[in-house]
């Protein structure tokens, strides 16, 4: 039986479909390293484990689909310490970021309009533009810059009568660059200019880097009309698990229909939202002392990969993930390579074949994204087997005489 | 801003759209009998908030993309009960059974294609397929005859190039129909003729009166390959906010496809699954219980309508919901009449108006749909007000001399 087109041309979410053999590796004894996906190793706050032990309600039921209203009150006040004026009904809860991402692409967008978005970008934007039948538009973005935004020229060169918005992440997953204050204003003002929206997602808000300041697309009041913020409390709370995100918008025609969609699939989990509700009485040292623990761990990876013959990489300033490039023919061929045919004394690791993270094809071949969401001491013993691997690799697949 | 046409076009939920005026007339001191929303007042079962309150994990971290896996494995269990041989890679966890629908129009549809349903049928549904950009195309049911299957050639007729699927909801919401073994036949048959997917709605499975034995869609192994089920936690076992269900199907294709999707929003909220797993332990009485309770909520509304003059209803077999015909001009005014307008001795109901149940326009105009999810102490009070209401409207504002 025929399945519809649309999803027939889906492709599968690269971070994922290595998984049948990294489960294969272990089961043939190896310990996998997993650099491939954000799923951090720190513990969710203990209040937030709390709230859950001390979930009060005796009925579990349908909730408000624009979300539990403590929690949009209690929203505002995280915002605040950004400055950022942040009010309770801008605030929709969604069943995480990737709700928001969704919900934005089918309030600005119809079939074959377009969204323009730096690559490499978080591929699962491909998924939810796919399943909304509108088209990426890519502006590739280099590591020689540190995947800093392309000229503002190349965006507007893009734009046309379909363009609905222009999709950004900052902190970047995969690149880590953290788009500056100047950079912001130069896509805030030419889509004001060309009168289309600027969608911002910010769910690694917490995580940058070297003392910088984070920008947020909410610290511009006079484009509030035309903007966007995807948010989630998954890595900011290391409570990715628990699917609370919202999608924030100073435009209340955007919320009113964003909400429509929200009244359709009634309402975000409920357990979930409570402990959303507690995550935000964190107290800050935590956020502070993830933070320096990823910096600490940025610092150590890049460092372990530049050490590599071939490898080349440029420093990450926000996120937990950085792109690197390898001495190799096909990242995702090698990827498989770790998985398959490889070990360094019983272990091996897996990465994410970027080439899926670029719409433009062929661009991003030799890449792999890496998440740097292990301990130093496991970053370690990953970066030994990639180093090793690669020897390997070169000489038994590509030939090579090293 | 211009907004997306697609989500312009979108209805608001009416199960929803009238809220504003309930709260409101709680404003003012009014107590309101909610039966327009299938939020039932049942406690959840207690291992289940005991579950809660054992979550063990100290990371509430990303899950499997199809659902815990304790959770899959469980579930073939509960079908057993039914008789029906489900098997774990047979299931697809989603966020909620809301998500199933979504998950069955993109995997079955592109856009432009059709789906045959049964009017009145569960309204988001009509969300669902506006999003995926796929027409629904109605056969009317009528009360007459208890909203029972339209004749098979009814639906033949409607069947074109483009007809991707028939949509069912059995036991129905909102009439109350449950199809019997010779119509769901009846419809496998017509779908294998042309080649087309039976997609049911089963979240209403517990809730058959009368001592009727439920056909479920699965118990036809010979149809395997062209049949999704939905499926849901949420009525089941009270436990509606925790936005846990399931796509099932037997056909490999579906589940794969339908994977795509569930990998791109990553996972179901995690604490709800473990909940969920507790609730599968629940003792067969719980469910009993709860299906004579509603059983006797149905013949003690039914009762007390068919007694108010000029109201119109049949007997529904199942769900908690039934479709009433009212001696007005039109239920959306009413409704709102008993809301802003009314009050009998300080209480007043809120009714869903059923002519967005509908794709035909102009049909159900004079329906209200009635979820009778309130013990028989509020309902008598609702039917009362429901009664009094009727007979206010009538004289205030279609000016008839009762
Ligand atoms: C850039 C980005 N946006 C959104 C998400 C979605 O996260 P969630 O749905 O868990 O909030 C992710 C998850 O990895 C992400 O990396
Ligand atoms: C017929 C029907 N299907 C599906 C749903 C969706 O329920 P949930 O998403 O809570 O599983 C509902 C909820 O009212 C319903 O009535």
């Amino acid at each position: 039986m025929q399945m519809s087109h649309r999803i027939s041309a889906f492709q599968c979410s690269p971070i994922r479909r290595l998984s049948p053999y990294a489960r294969d590796a272990v089961k043939r004894g190896i310990k996998v390293y997993h650099l491939n996906i954000g799923q951090p190793d720190i513990k969710t706050p203990v209040q937030v484990i709390e709230a859950v032990h001390q979930y009060s309600e005796t009925i579990i039921a349908y909730g408000n689909s624009e979300g539990r209203q403590e929690l949009r009150e209690a929203l505002p006040g995280y915002y605040a310490k950004y400055g950022l004026d942040v009010k309770a009904e801008d605030i929709l809860i969604t069943t995480g970021g990737s709700e928001a991402l969704q919900f934005a692409f089918m309030t600005l967008c119809d079939p074959y309009d377009e969204v323009i978005i730096p690559e490499p970008y978080y591929t699962n934007v491909s998924s939810f533009a796919h399943s909304a039948m509108v088209d990426l538009v890519p502006i590739t973005s280099n590591m020689e810059d540190g995947f800093a935004l392309p000229d503002i020229s190349e965006f507007e060169k893009k734009i046309t009568r379909k363009t609905g918005a222009i999709l950004l992440c900052s902190p970047n997953n995969p690149t880590g660059h953290v788009y500056t204050k100047d950079e912001m204003l130069q896509l805030l003002n030419l889509c004001k200019k060309h009168d289309i929206f600027l969608i911002v997602d910010e769910v690694y808000r917490e995580f940058c880097y070297d003392g910088k300041q984070f920008t947020s697309v909410l610290a511009f009041p006079e484009f509030s009309d035309r903007v966007i913020c995807v948010d989630s409390f998954s890595k900011r709370y290391s409570m990715c698990g628990s699917r609370i995100g919202a999608l924030i918008s100073r435009n209340k025609d955007v919320l009113d229909n964003a909400l429509k969609l929200a009244q359709a699939r009634l309402c975000p989990p409920d357990i979930e939202q409570v402990a959303a509700c507690a995550a935000l009485k964190t107290d800050d040292s935590y956020l502070f002392e993830v933070r320096n623990e990823y910096e600490r761990r940025r610092n150590f990876i890049v460092d372990g990969l530049q050490k590599i013959d071939g490898v080349k990489c440029s420093m990450p300033k926000g996120a937990f993930y950085m792109v690197a490039e390898l001495p190799v023919d096909n990242a995702e061929k090698f990827a498989m390579f770790l998985l398959k045919d490889f070990n360094l004394n019983g272990e091996t690791v897996m990465v994410a074949p970027c080439e899926d993270f670029y719409v433009t094809k062929g661009v991003g071949r030799r890449q792999v994204r890496i998440a740097y969401v292990l301990n130093t001491h496991d970053l370690e013993r990953a970066v030994a087997c990639i180093d090793a691997g690669l020897k390997a690799y070169r000489k038994e697949v590509m030939g090579e005489k090293l």
